[in-house]
């Protein structure tokens, strides 16, 4: 399906998802396809951070550890996720970054499986994915393995724990998360899945498919704010068995005993190392109950019919001038974003954004387009097609600026 | 000297510091003895993180990485910190949490005496240092030791790098950080301070005292905010040799490269992991750029003297009732704080904090005052001093209505 005018404003008309758009803050002009990236200001979180400021912090000091419950911030907000992602509220914490809780898992996955030391990822995963193992092989407690075929078949009796990104964050395809889960498993090795690009964008069935371990960002699609807490998965069943080598305070089963020795909490809670980043967390908790209040299935609905409906529209619209589609075709196999590849990619993507359509350049030669349909309409959409297809036919690229990339991911 | 009305109020005249108490928001009517656990709000603080979110997050966008510096923050704050500690601009960064410093220091540390691996500490020192040794223990990595006797005399050539922090969280001790960082590196060890309760509290000498690494916390005498980021020091003569085993991408030389292999920033930024926590640096920033406002200088003379008056005046005005002084008498032996030893001191605390006099207690029978001499005044030590010594006297505790214990450092 093609966008036109008339088909965006009637397909925005009929979108249940529409009304949500309202509680975002977005500025005027601007579509914005990098929600994948930095999630949208949701309306609500300007006053909930001024409420932890003032009268949380200013007026309840050190008495809003309880009174406002900032103890119970991050098994609270890992609670709410959980939904998101096909969890129980017992098996999610929100706590530290997503290499930090990374660096967790992987480590405690090791941990359970002492006669192996290989984890298996794959080429191309996120990088922080593969640097965080690569530091525990420098500590001479893993080795990398990237796996040099097909994932599932590149599992033997050696793998201690296979660290995979759901949704790939370049091309946006999706992992089948019960396959491999039930082929690790077959050989005896743990999954760790990365929802960075998943959770909040997709339904994410982490119980269904038994998954052993999960991590994810919470900035993105959870719109939790520029570098907010990430989020951490145990699988109930390895929870009194898992060893978070972080074991920080925060995780101990009596923090305020202040004990010389560590002994961990009880539940999910073990997963905490240090003091919870509270304004951080406040922000995070507006932004996972603004989507969550949404509802994840609407939101997956809109998300398979406006990306197909915008990949389709570019290459109409943009023939001719290079732009080669990747990733999935099927909206079923991959998240919220489409890219492209184009030799001027990252040039395009300066002149998008120039033009008030913010998408995302990725090296060496994608044009990635994130969108988040909580706050990006057919209309949106329409634009943005056809604000690329007008910079390939007049190479308007040659005249842009240069400025230093974007840290985005 | 014993604190009267009058002999108060002339010292609050004459205290160049008093000024400062007018940029920080404090409810009125409470006397606030708690900075040392969580340092009060910035009267800055609100407006600035207004700032981030409306305009740095809601209209910046991902653009904000660069536009408004996010990118650099961690870098540019721990430049702020570094005169606080005695270090230089290059050596200090704001980053995770104390406890995830912790991690990254002493693991870095064992990775550079590979032919040792004893990390030395003491009993009684601050649970989650001893609680991220154990980690490291449990992974093999290492093996705790808890000095068995005085610290200097307890190094020898099995250990790797002892830690320490240099002021006592309960006791206010300060260690003598040239004497005991000179006595390991005789020995072949390094020395990696937690300078928690020193950082905006004591002028610190890393540099002087020729310190090899240091941690801090945020959000005590910073004023960052609960949970605020935490920094890490390592002295410029390690940075290039000094691994970081939480090998995130935010730490890589090029982390929009996207490479698959890692390769560390050649600055302090290689102690980065993921990505930097924006609302919680925003505050911390506020909070170091006030206390470096005032001057260390400053606020450590009123430390040492107002902390003394109080000691005395407690010791004068609550004579009788079975309290002990605890820690240096010395003022220049101690931080920022005093502590007294009482066996009611749980209730005695609960019997303060609802006369609006916020102290602290620490297990088993510990309370401890922190004075914070940016927003606390003679005036206020009076008070404290005459609730305390009434407290005693009536035996007011008995009717303190259970609360649990609060969540704090």
């Amino acid at each position: 399906m093609i966008l036109t005018s008339a088909s965006a404003a009637a397909l925005d008309a009929a979108d249940p998802v529409a009304a949500a758009r309202e509680h975002f803050i977005l500025p005027p002009g601007v579509i914005y396809l990098d929600g994948n990236s930095l999630g949208a200001l949701p309306r609500a979180t300007p006053a909930r951070l001024a409420d932890v400021a003032v009268q949380e912090w200013g007026e309840g000091l050190i008495g809003s550890w309880n009174a406002a419950d900032w103890i119970g911030a991050p098994a609270r907000i890992g609670a709410k996720i959980a939904p998101l992602i096909g969890a129980n509220p017992r098996e999610v914490i929100a706590a530290d970054s997503t290499s930090v809780n990374l660096f967790k898992l992987i480590a405690g996955a090791l941990a359970m499986r002492p006669d192996r030391r290989v984890v298996l990822s794959e080429p191309g995963n996120f990088p922080t994915d593969l640097y965080m193992i690569e530091g525990l092989a420098r500590m001479g407690l893993a080795e990398l393995r990237l796996a040099p075929e097909e994932i599932a078949a590149s599992i033997d009796e050696q793998v201690a724990v296979v660290v995979l990104s759901h949704v790939h964050y370049k091309t946006g395809a999706v992992h089948d998360m019960a396959a491999i889960t039930a082929a690790a498993q077959a050989k005896g090795a743990m999954v760790l899945w990365d929802l960075s690009h998943s959770a909040g964008a997709i339904p994410v069935m982490l119980n269904v498919c038994n998954a052993d371990l999960a991590v994810g960002c919470g900035y993105k699609y959870l719109c939790g704010g520029p570098g907010a807490p990430a989020f951490a998965y145990v699988a109930e069943r390895h929870i009194a068995a898992f060893a978070n080598p972080l074991s920080g305070w925060m995780g101990h089963a009596a923090p305020f005993a202040f004990a010389d020795g560590y002994a961990p909490a009880p539940g999910i809670e073990r997963l905490l190392c240090g003091t919870p980043a509270i304004l951080g967390l406040a922000a995070l908790e507006v932004g996972v109950e603004t989507i969550a209040a949404i509802g994840i299935t609407a939101l997956d609905a809109k998300r398979a019919a406006l990306t197909e409906a915008f990949a389709q529209s570019v290459l109409v619209l943009g023939a001719g001038h290079g732009l080669e589609r990747v990733g999935p075709r099927d909206p079923a196999q991959r998240g919220s974003q489409i890219a492209f590849r184009h030799s001027e990619a990252w040039a395009i993507n300066r002149a998008l954004i120039a033009r008030g359509v913010i998408g995302d350049f990725r090296a060496p030669d994608i044009l990635r387009f994130g969108f988040a349909p909580a706050y990006v309409g057919y209309g949106n959409a329409l634009i943005a097609a056809q604000t690329l297809a007008e910079i390939l036919a007049t190479k308007a690229w040659d005249c842009v600026e240069f400025r230093e990339r974007l840290p985005v991911t």
